[in-house]
């Protein structure tokens, strides 16, 4: 009989930085919208390779809102933690901070949850390991990504 | 009396044609997911720019599927269209297709619906012309933002 | 009998838009010399694809006038069209306009004419598809394009 | 009397989390050393940024070695660290592993010190707070860092 | 009485290096046409801001050919020499090699003329240097320049 | 008997040119610490594969230092020579100009120590020709790496 391994969401937590250079702005010298979203799908992709030991491919993004303009010289920190894990599909959350380096404000100013897909070496859907939630927090964003799937599945089947 | 403006879809609609580069791909040889990203965003935001002849901010972008790999080599094509206009906010669909250029097999791979906000020269709010849908799928489009924009309100509420 | 296929030079046209930012301008604020250059061989390319269903190599590019400077903050709309089809070689035109998103205003800033080599996959030339005019204005553009070929061809032959 | 501020190294700490995509590659497929010095300079950036909480320029990179090479898909992960505090120079270190995300296998690829000097808004360099080292190793780090200070001015008064 | 100052081709001749990376390749391995025309445009940029000690901005580039595929690992060698200057505008030849590391074969793969215009604080042209051609080489691509020039005014005059 | 083949510093001698543009300034406006250290290590590695007819990879750099803040807008020269050739490594000076297009004026920014290894096809260090320094200045630089050599060995040993 094969055992399905398992692993913890801060098995495979990432934090990535990010300084925002001129490189990266848009018209009104703030961050794209569109790097932004990069930085918040590579950090999925991390989080969800780490937990399945595999390359991964995007499946989904959910809903990101963009409600403070991040400028030109802030530091962006991005947090990617698995909350569910199911055959060969993963749930990932995203939380981003900016914060000013000259005043040490940091806000948070975008949360992102995304699918990801494992593949084996030819490129098919690979199983991955069981994900067991610890804390409180991460056994409630379990509980709401499976509630959220169920929904799916829901309004694929009417 | 200051009459506001009126504008039609047709008149801010915008078609983007990218060529996936090896410089664009992902660890599988695959457009990665954050490019396509920054594609819908910029070209969400000219439909946005043209509609209201002023700067736009993305204020959010609705789940988007990444049903489909498209391959290095691919022609991606982005049609982006206005399906509302608020007082100072527009909401854009942006449809995605790739095609392949060797077989000329054209599929849709994405769809978006994304909110931008019209900025004046202060970088504050501004008001955009009504949007005055005319065919028949325009006219859906409009009534689905419209019910999609009353649902948010009402979840805000609770 | 091997009958070579037929295509009209709209069953290939390419409509490419692009915003300028910061990304893309030089030391006056306005959009790269290089980066249009750029812009204009990826737009041909994807027609001379389209129209070949195959790979392309430039092989040359015609006189290049830069006009107009154009702004960051400027939307780019590339069109390109084949204008004539030899046996492996195709030579589209790119027509370029920049648009002020605030004024609406669009002028057009460049035009380009482009030869590209069809290839197989040993990296061949390849037979591409008869170029069948339709329209008075791709009948001149194809007698244009023959004439300076017959010219090109008469110089070296000196 | 003007008493001059505290900090900790680990106040300032930064990790920075990057994915080597195929952009990032030279001839051998290996993330290029010029990239890698590019991320170790903002990583370091950061920390002095975070500690001095204004801008910063870099005034030395001292010798790095590359004695692993690191792969395409690859995951690479920088901490940063603040080992000295001078009146308005910072000395840095960051540690930079390489992890194999289909083995997990995470090794120690490069270590690398940074000098950056903080400046004001006329871009004058600007008084620091001091740096309270803390744990044994950061307390180490010091030693050296004041030691190699010493011994650079030692040469330079030669 | 203000006399114009001189300037020999050699005052402002450049010499620019580049290593073709993953990153500049198209579909074929080789290096984008676009990304070329990018470089020849940066380099003759630079020797007419040499020569006429100014910013410029690129007026027009003539016929560029690809004749030779320039493959992923090649270093791309290319000369930048003023031919003419006019009274605001200046004329450039950028020659192309490339060469091939492992063989040490170097070939001759492009040859552009580009005009460039100078501009002073307020963006208006700017009177350059004359161009004292020296070598007999120098004094034949004077003559030329100046034959196309006479040429392109006689076609617009009609 | 292989006799191993000999090449002089010149015969590998590279020079190359940079424009600083927009898309290369960290927060000051100034060139990125980081990008310089690209440019620097691709300077080095062109000489060492012209050297060595290979591909190489990066073993090392020395202490760099940056005194001079080099502004967007300015030129960059690279010159990089071989100082040093051992069994399969090479060392490589690397002197770096800025120059201010408007004054004329150039200054030496930065100079750079690196060290890299041959590789041949199955990336196995491979020997390279001898170096043969010939002018004054290259003699006492092939003395100094020699020196810095031994002196880095008998670190090691202790």
């Amino acid at each position: 009989m094969n055992i399905r391994k398992e692993k913890t969401p801060s098995q495979s937590k990432i934090e990535m930085t990010q300084l925002v250079l001129p490189n990266d702005t848009n018209l009104l010298n703030n961050l794209l919208g569109g790097r932004m979203l990069h930085w918040i799908d590579i950090a999925g992709a991390l989080a969800a390779s780490k937990h399945s030991n595999s390359k991964v491919a995007t499946v989904a993004i959910e809903r990101v809102e963009f409600r403070e303009p991040i400028n030109v010289g802030d530091m962006v920190i991005l947090f990617a933690t698995l909350t569910y894990a199911g055959n060969t599909s993963m749930d990932i959350k995203v939380d981003v901070y900016s914060e000013n380096l000259e005043t040490g404000i940091r806000i948070k100013t975008n949360k992102a949850y995304l699918t990801f897909v494992a593949l084996d070496h030819q490129e098919k859907p690979k199983t991955v390991p069981l994900l067991i939630p610890e804390t409180p927090s991460e056994i409630s964003e379990y509980k709401l990504s499976e509630d959220k799937r169920i929904e799916r599945k829901r309004k694929k089947a009417r």
